[in-house]
């Protein structure tokens, strides 16, 4: 895990995800001078973790623009010498860094480029298929929908129920092994993509579909509605930040009441499954107390009638029985 | 103009459209053998319209999938040997096919994709900006949204009013000489490609926004949403055609009421501006009797208490009044 310098814990965020869910496969972090970020895993050179069978490295950070800075690329080129290929999430494509075009080409190493999708997809089409789906929405981004999905596959795989989570964003796709980073797509096949990414499937198999952004973001709703649209969810779950004043990044942008969120996505999301409903609200409380936490959850639960659960607190398993 | 061999009238809408609505600026349509469209101009020679001063060949189709057929590519080299730029809407960039990049460099020509956004744009960011806009938002796609945004900016400059149409799609951009297309810009930056394309502007001055797809479109809804978002528009006309069976392309989905599609519009579009409101409903009626379509629109009228025009037919003069 390469975490460069970034300035805060925030910035590690794709780095902290696959650690958080894959820890087998992660054999240390590696940071620069002034890194203000740490996974709580051992800190290891490129020698090292060569020695110690380390396959990729993974740059992974999140920055605004996506870019990578200039004196990162010098520790980039060391690990494909050192006999690693590279993993990026960033919006720049490792290729278009001429430095380590030539370095992979030479070394017979390989970027890869998560964001990008790598494949062709057609326009979606909205018909119904086969297998069962649920799909996490959000007040907001960054709200939990990620690990709240990942949390409800580990439970369903815990009970043999079959599932599979469908990584829709940078972090997603580094802990699942697959997906599709829906934000990068060409805006006329968002809902064609996530078709291509949750396929039909057996009648009782459900696919858990990583919910990104919010229908009440200015910056990013329209790729929230081709994700629901191309979903076809059955089941949706509501993600929320309760501390959260506005809008991620949008100071003048007040978030909406969880009601009104729910509303504009079931209107919208029963274009393509007639069927579609919410089946729980998944919380971070972590910003409240346990008592302030714990009274939320109880007063929504009796609000909205529905399992509501703190994914990282309470766990997911109310959700699960509901299902 | 360039049709090629395509198979129907409507293969040839983009011509059709710059034909329509800037017929000085067209010398000619240049049709291979079992070309089924004809644009109502004259047919004319590579070299004859070289002769006459032709700056620009345009390959004025579309087609799914967006390719070029290769047996085209020998007319387009031809054009380029005469001394013409080339420039396509078509999905496919035309430097990517390696017979006309490696001649439009050897003979110094332009290759021109106005459907792939020349210019980064940032994320939107909803933050409200001076001037007047309307956007044309529709039942379905191809309901006669850009036909209707190009009559108000010509009906407004003829008033004197000041206005810019704002071109979103490939016919658009090549009527209105610059644009963005929604459709082809990343799924994270549709709202700020719109912000970018209608920016701040005197107070009485109007962004005649030519709108893309519909809220009620299973492909294209993420891109409608985001240029909703992205317009903050003060003004919105609703384009429908009544004689559509279902949303193009997808034989299974019904089209919206009215009164559905417009609510859920507001909804929407009050998340970037709270006085977004609909002015007016343009209905394409050619496709019903005079006496039909009048009485469709009369009917309308009385229902929505708005202007109701057949922005072909009737003009839009009723619209821009109440504008």
């Amino acid at each position: 895990m390469f975490l460069g310098d970034v300035p805060d814990q925030l910035g590690a965020k794709t780095a902290q995800g696959i650690v958080d869910w894959r820890p087998d496969w992660c054999l240390g972090q590696m940071r620069l001078p002034n890194c203000q970020a740490d996974l709580g895993i051992k800190d290891i050179s490129i020698e090292e973790a060569a020695k110690n069978g380390a396959k990729t490295m993974v740059i992974g950070i999140v920055n605004s623009g996506g870019f990578l800075p200039e004196h990162w690329i010098k520790s980039v080129i060391e690990a494909m010498e050192a006999g690693m290929d590279i993993a990026s999430g960033l919006h720049i494509r490792l290729s278009s860094i001429p430095e380590l075009e030539q370095a992979a080409d030479q070394l017979g190493r390989n970027l890869y480029d998560v964001r990008h999708p790598s494949e062709d997809v057609p326009t979606g089409k909205g018909t119904p298929r086969t297998g069962k789906r649920l799909l996490a929405v959000g007040t907001d981004c960054s709200v939990g929908k990620m690990y709240t999905t990942l949390a409800i596959e580990k439970e369903m795989k815990a009970r043999g129920i079959k599932s599979d989570f469908r990584a829709t964003g940078q972090t997603g796709i580094f802990i699942a092994g697959t997906g599709i980073s829906i934000d990068a797509v060409v805006a006329d096949f968002i809902s064609g993509a996530v078709e291509v990414l949750s396929p039909e499937n057996d009648d009782d198999h459900w696919d858990i579909i990583e919910g990104q952004g919010s229908l009440f973001h200015p910056s990013f709703a329209g790729v929230s509605l081709g994700l629901l649209h191309g979903a076809q969810a059955d089941a949706l779950i509501l993600c929320h930040e309760p501390t959260r004043k506005h809008m991620r990044g949008i100071p003048h942008q007040p978030l909406p009441d969880l009601k009104e969120c729910m509303e504009l996505n079931l209107v919208t999301a029963r274009l393509t499954n007639k069927n579609a409903r919410f089946v729980g609200i998944s919380v971070n409380t972590s910003g409240l107390s346990v008592e302030e936490g714990d009274k939320l959850l109880k007063d929504l639960e009796a609000e909205f009638e529905l399992p509501c659960v703190d994914a990282y607190r309470t766990g997911v398993a109310s959700i699960v029985d509901a299902l």
